[in-house]
């Protein structure tokens, strides 16, 4: 940590900061530039918060220098996760995994049609919502145990894995049962007892970045899911909010090289959600294999124009089979398989 | 709502736009301009999601007309509400009501010597943490039912109601023994069951807008716990992201008049955490009561240095004085009184 | 300057950055942590850039220390600059300095309407557009000279200064012919040479805030407009662009205790464009008086409904003359008059 | 263009309006739902603006429907406009053009050193800064006219079009004479002169995309340029500005799809200012690529940590000779060619 002391602070106000300090349980090193001090300050981090040190006469400003996460960063874990989800699919290996599905599991025949048409394109993975976070109340919510069901049929007749949203700390036991993978939306990110209570189950988690979560941010909620000692977390780039309203949100291609500077964790994307309609899909998602991410998460639906939800950025099945026919050349371009 | 169909749509794919419109229960009302032609339609929208139509081919984009909240808008009830919160105070009407205390409740002396303080400048209500969402999982998360203890005797020694965060379901039964309000954070405005759960005890709820949400979506947020039948929301602006990064966030002054346009809820303001730092927050409050906010929350700390959390922007108990005393007047000049 | 070593960074690399450090001209002081290790350069910036050594092996970053402007902080200035416009008007003294006039000088009858009907109600300066910078290039772009010559006689008619926008290197000295204060548009902030030829007039200058401008950038540019030797700037906050849509922007009330903080300048306010909604400016404005700004500068139509530009925003003489008479016991409120 | 009545507006209200539309020159069709009345406008838009009409009582909101521009769009030119830049190089065909080099022209041995490994490697057009807009007025500002002479000299010997900034409309006849295109930078993106002052010339323009500027008012910026008749414009996407700081900007990879849908203009993209940082780049313009780019410009110097400016994300030639071997592959997966 570096305390910046204002231009012309008193030698008192640096005395009286470094003694604060050293109470903290840090070793102090001042610089003495020509017109600001600034003390480097080295040692563990005590409980009490060190930025609390503003309100001291002459402090300018706190600056960290060791990153918030541990388990989540590449200090103590150089090799990147590769996270076995179960039935032979692994994310963050050589090989890219396609996760597909519908926004919600409406019913028997929507759920198997969709299945079996995206598990012939090449997808591995089954998506399907049973609990659905609406931004309206009188929308519609969700089968809940029902689509639980429904997806666990699918997976056993198909020998696809699913993945599936908890949205309760409540709900976490009941969908753990159905679903190898607990998936964390975007709006509860930061909800930080559904973090740690999927963390508790040790379950794969895909855990969606915040519409306005920092990557850095986003590191420290999977540090949650981690702390706990679950140490499959895949994360999802979907789209953080912008001014730009010509789409849904702005998909962050950048974040996956900086994931991958800063984090050992599997990145994929979700071009449906980060851009909200369906004609900008395949574009995008062609763009997040190229940039180096683990694998994609599309909504497909065989009947958008009927979907309950989502159906403007769902895709049609033959248009989710196009986009995996391009996805190959350019997932061997950067030395991936899919 | 309209549907805007793009240049020279077919007239095959306009009739087939207004038949769905027709099947999801609408009236059509085409309007034939030079380059395009839009269709109105009028009725009760039907569960199924009409923007799904953006799939048919022809159709540019869809334009809502009403807005998607009911209880919330002003067109079912023009006069502002007045939120009851127990001990004398309301919240919404002539009288100004400050909010004030301790991010975190940290032990006895400390939430004691502070709640006399900001009794004595003029607070009308006790605020502090017990469950504290923190980005951090090594970070202090609160005493929890201790601190609720603690607020809870304070209460009653001071007659001042207090307020404190849920953060999870399950502690919603437990928060409402021994809370006046029900606090639901900035990270939670769109945890919909957590909204719920609230909204089902009836008790006065402050709903925080999230770091990214719109207006519309905070009052659709507000819409979930109305639609329980709890009646008693106050909404809280504390601040949205934004690319600077001079303060924690952006307070939306603007969020003042306009939520006061769109609903009759009573609206106040965190400078707090709206600017992450003390020194902005009397400037920052003296605003917010000038823009015609109904009150304010502000974090207040005997011992800012040595806070378990939020320190930076704690107030000392004298500079909370000072404030109180400068917002007599400015209340004043806007027809309100403190 | 701190460089930021990565964590386990050989000792060679920290004797290479360390040794480009001194060819720059800094002094190092290396502080050796648990995990990184940190360099303090020490000494004046020459002309390279460092941020060049982010290049160097093992650096992971660079943190500046020193504000990056001299003129416009308070380091050499501490007193707060008071802009002389002529006419016996001063912006920045005790006195707050309210601007209002029509988004564009559209012909005599209009400006010399406005003009009577502010100065009754007490604003000291009129403003009126005669360059418009239009989104389209199909809209009204304003009277050029011919508005400059009507804005003139106004003033001689009135003894009213007068503020006018210049858009173009090739147009400030006419303008300043013209104009008592030269305003540069949110769009030129960053439209260097504009600043410096701007700068070069020695007139008082009313920078306003880019859309997506931080402070230190907006400060940055007042730097450039002072480099010239132009001592006379007026800062004026304006809105910034979020993903909020209610409004036209977001106007950031926290940048007035900031700018306080770190300048000498006079900040006003532009609570017109900050909403683009008459409906919401006289809450904006009340706010930013409160908050403790310098003045406002609004815009006054005789008959929005038919103005040639930025009718939604624009205020009726009546409504304004209101929002003056409240502001009078809220600026008394926090120490100043009108 | 679509009026929407407040719910409950009187008849006499919508009468008033539609009388007023009637004035304006519009047809009005009035669609009376049960909640709202809305209007249907359809006509030319005439001079004055019709969002005026939001001040007239009753009115609740304008929505245009008609798109702003009509140059840049599809309507009136539905194939995808090539720009002959000269040199045998187009931009907008199946072949995709790499620009590349230094952010800034130093002097030159760094300039032919440059452009002659770029050369190898498979760029087509040499760009380098002689007039550069920087934030600071201390920093280097460039060479200015040497800048352009140097270029003008490894055009010339090398074969190579040349690139470079215009900042100022006093420049552009100048810059005209040395550059092949002339590039308009983000912070000029809506420096309406200047728009107009290069549509003037006729030569190809290269428009950055502004920091905060939506994809609207980017096309918008693209009619000014091609309303003075000037038909070779080349829009480069470069980042906006968000809440994310853990790059200088984020990367819009859905405006590719976007703008392809809006326009027939070429999108080019820099993942230089984009990202900020030389590690990220690679992995980003491979992205652009295989959203559907029309190329790229990069920034490489031959030794970005003694560069003048912008050293931390620039590429060394080795690595953007990387680059080039990997984009081929891409390149031909979404049936390109470089």
């Amino acid at each position: 940590m570096i305390v910046v002391m204002r231009p012309y602070a008193t030698k008192q106000e640096i005395q009286n900061v470094e003694k604060r300090l050293t109470e903290l349980g840090f070793q102090t090193h001042p610089i003495y530039g020509e017109r600001k001090t600034v003390i480097g300050a080295v040692g563990e981090k005590s409980l009490a918060d060190p930025s609390s040190l503003s309100h001291m006469p002459g402090v300018e400003a706190i600056v960290p220098i060791l990153k918030p996460y541990k388990l989540v960063g590449k200090e103590l874990k150089k090799d990147p996760t590769v996270v076995d989800v179960g039935g032979g699919v692994q994310i963050g290996g050589k090989e890219l995994v396609i996760i597909a599905g519908p926004c919600a599991v409406e019913g028997e025949e929507q759920i198997y049609s969709v299945a079996q048409a995206i598990k012939k394109s090449g997808a591995k993975i089954l998506r399907g919502g049973a609990f659905k976070p609406r931004t309206s109340p009188y929308s519609f919510q969700g089968l809940e145990e029902e689509g639980l069901k429904l997806l666990c049929r699918v997976k056993q007749d198909l020998g696809m894995p699913v993945i599936t949203e908890v949205v309760d700390t409540r709900d976490v036991e009941l969908v753990s049962r159905y679903s190898d993978i607990l998936q964390i939306g975007a709006r509860n990110m930061q909800n930080f007892r559904l973090l740690s209570e999927c963390g508790k189950t040790k379950k794969p988690v895909l855990l969606k970045r915040g519409l306005s979560s920092t990557i850095e941010e986003w590191l420290m909620a999977a540090e949650y899911v981690m702390s706990e000692g679950d140490t499959r977390v895949i994360l999802c780039e979907r789209g953080i909010r912008t001014f730009e309203s010509a789409t849904r949100n702005t998909m962050d291609i950048n974040a996956v090289p900086v994931v991958k500077e800063l984090s050992h964790l599997p990145i994929i994307a979700d071009p449906s959600h980060g851009t909200g309609n369906w004609k900008y899909v395949n574009a995008v998602a062609r763009a997040f294999i190229a940039a180096g991410a683990d694998g994609l998460i599309i909504e497909v639906h065989p009947d958008p124009q009927h979907a309950a939800s989502d159906g403007p950025q769902s895709l049609k099945p033959e248009v989710f089979d196009e986009l995996m026919n391009v996805l190959k050349p350019i997932a061997q371009a950067v030395g991936r398989a899919i």
